[in-house]
């Protein structure tokens, strides 16, 4: 899949268009192999480092959760769970070339992403970019999450990192991930789907650089997805902060002339300083891929429509 | 009406519950009577003081813009845009019990409201509270807006205050005005339904006092919408900054023994450190009575849908 195409995962109870994931769900993370919770560890060194988040583990765990889940789910007579992907655009040209395209076509052609995202039944939208998802989304209504969103939010609440009346800075506005995290993250902590109850700052493209600095220095959590190679670094976070890195960045490294995949935070700088931290790879991604499962579950089960 | 009580306004072609502002669109704002886009002055006194925003004045002007739409409009043959209210509860209690009530009603009575707002048809949900309207405000497409967070971005704009990578403050994450005033505001400016680029901190009741003075003291506008009499104080703002003040409350004078309507800002004195400010009364309140009016001529128009 070339990065910057657009892929819809649709839950259906049988294949639509490929079904890249089948039996994936009743496959994966054999009973009694998964780990804890998550492996949370101090990593080796200077004793001020950050716990750094594993989101390898916690999606291992999560994925185990699902799996006892689906087992007794089909225990009961259910059929399995099963998610089927729409790819739109199979050009598998450069990052930048993919993106001019889509913009083009946005303006054009005959595949609106919008459309496509509305016209799949809201119950079955496990991506949870359907219309309906994102109202009762911003409306503290059950929906179903946009995964990353989701992702982030398992991960500060399964750490145990309090949101409750703290500061917290989102660094990026899309409608799928920057958006819906800002909403989860403010919102009523007593409402139908409960909020974190923090005080959030939305920052973005067009906010200076120097203000951002003030507004990360203030933050106890400070979620980032921007795109940006170290935008964050040490000397915008306060001491103990927890930060959560959705960057994914491809970007060559000099040394070894290799391609390497790598967030928006200077990690290595920022674990010094903070209290939390989650790694690229290794953290925000497998914890998507996680509560995209657990999403299409919600929608087989239909616990949410 | 008593304070607390729901009220639905929907567009309508022909009366359907009653209609309290029948007519009210063709009378109002006699043409040529109306003043210019807002009359704003420095009141008199010290010359640091706030330019004060009058909302009335604003909200003639809107009101005469309207009224020669919808004459144009009707001129060529449409039939004259038509207001209905549905009004949800009638007993003239006290705003405590008629709350309780609402509370209480929501758990068991037979009249939920979201599902009120969603029997609505979103092309005529003047109110903008239809789930569809709360989706597409939040996607950043054209939509009915709900009136109040209409009214506080129009002050701004006829205003001439400048939000690109600004620093917002909003004060309160109600549905209806804090959280589609924040999203207004932070979106894309390039974006089908533009937003104003601004970095925006959504504030609310669990945000520690001294919290949200470090953030007002940051703001270049402040936008309060708390229900809390003197909730901003000078102390707590930047000088030059611009205080909208939606707040509606009804307090006791014990000088005069009256009960007197104040917003959310203690007015005489930010007035004197603040930049722009918009009074109670005759600020954000007419003007949302105006943006009710010319969401109902969107409708009628079907320039959304």
């Amino acid at each position: 899949m070339p990065p910057g195409s657009r892929v819809f995962a649709v839950m259906a109870l049988s294949a639509r268009v490929f079904s890249l994931l089948r039996g994936r769900l009743g496959r994966m993370g054999a009973p009694g192999a998964a780990g804890p919770a998550f492996r949370a560890f101090r990593s080796s060194g200077a004793r001020h480092d950050a716990i750094i988040i594993s989101g390898t583990e916690m999606a291992k765990q999560i994925q185990k959760e699902i799996q006892e889940s689906v087992e007794s789910w089909i225990s009961l007579g259910n059929r399995r769970p099963h998610l089927s992907i729409i790819l739109v655009g199979d050009n598998p040209a450069s990052h930048t070339y993919v993106r001019k395209k889509i913009r083009a076509a946005s303006a054009v052609d005959h595949v609106d992403e919008r459309t496509v995202c509305n016209g799949i039944a809201p119950e079955k939208d496990v991506d949870g970019f359907h219309i309906i998802n994102i109202g009762r989304l911003c409306l503290d209504q059950h929906s179903l999450i946009p995964a990353t969103a989701s992702a982030v939010w398992e991960i500060i609440k399964r750490t145990g990192i309090e949101t409750f009346g703290k500061n917290v800075v989102v660094a990026g506005r899309s409608k799928n991930v920057g958006m819906p995290i800002a909403m989860l993250l403010h919102t009523d902590g007593e409402h139908e789907r409960p909020g974190g109850d923090a005080t959030v700052t939305i920052a973005h493209r067009y906010t200076p650089k120097e203000q951002l600095k003030i507004h990360t220095q203030l933050a106890d959590i400070i979620i980032v997805a921007a795109g940006i190679p170290k935008l964050i670094t040490s000397d915008m976070i306060k001491e103990g902060a927890a930060v959560i890195d959705v960057g994914i960045n491809y970007v060559h490294d000099p040394v070894t002339e290799k391609i390497k995949l790598v967030g928006d935070v200077d990690f290595e700088a920022v674990k010094k300083k903070a209290g939390f931290i989650t790694p690229v790879p290794g953290g925000v991604g497998p914890m998507t891929v996680a509560m995209l499962l657990k999403n299409t579950l919600l929608a087989a089960k239909k616990v949410i429509y």
